[in-house]
């Protein structure tokens, strides 16, 4: 069993590629031996967002803390604390802070794909 | 997409085969098209705890609220909001609410296990 707070793990920063103040952490995968599914956090500071893509895998995400928006279909929505989005493959999807806390949240993904 | 917040997923309550006071929610699963891993909402009220079992599927669990325990090899482990907690497959596992507000956590099981 592993028990850590998700601000312990190795923290990796984002500011290019589209990204814009986002810092992601792996804190439960492979070398864990978590074989079939990999949990990410990720903190987007105030202003910060995740660049708009696409890619085959799926994401199921829970919104830890603060306000932010997630594209859906060319429409901004609104979600926070305790909202859950799942992304299915292939569909396009960003997300950005909205608040002036950071916007943090758990993202999931299948073995497929790369952890970070 | 599917955007939600986790309590407005349907309950189901569990008081039976060593439960106490624990509501579960499928909040992202098969129905969703979500085929390789499922997204589970646990609400633990004030002195709740879930079964002291194991099975054969992991679970990697997000702290979302409250103040819990989870037993370990014996031990009792103190975990709280931002808290992960991965159990491997057959590891025997329990979880419990140790504070006064309900205790809440996402939970994801791989596709094989039941959803509820």
């Amino acid at each position: 069993m592993k028990i850590i707070h998700y601000s312990d793990a190795e923290p990796k920063h984002f500011d290019t590629n589209g990204a814009k103040g986002v810092t992601g952490r792996v804190v439960i995968g492979k070398a864990d031996g978590a074989d079939n599914f990999c949990m990410r956090f990720f903190e987007l500071s105030e202003g910060g967002y995740t660049p708009e893509h696409s890619h085959g895998w799926e994401h199921e995400i829970v919104i830890h803390s603060g306000k932010g928006e997630v594209l859906c279909e060319g429409v901004w929505e609104p979600v926070a604390r305790g909202h859950v989005v799942f992304i299915p493959g292939n569909e396009a999807h960003q997300l950005r802070n909205v608040g002036e806390e950071p916007l943090v949240f758990a993202c999931l993904i299948p073995s497929e794909a790369p952890e970070l």
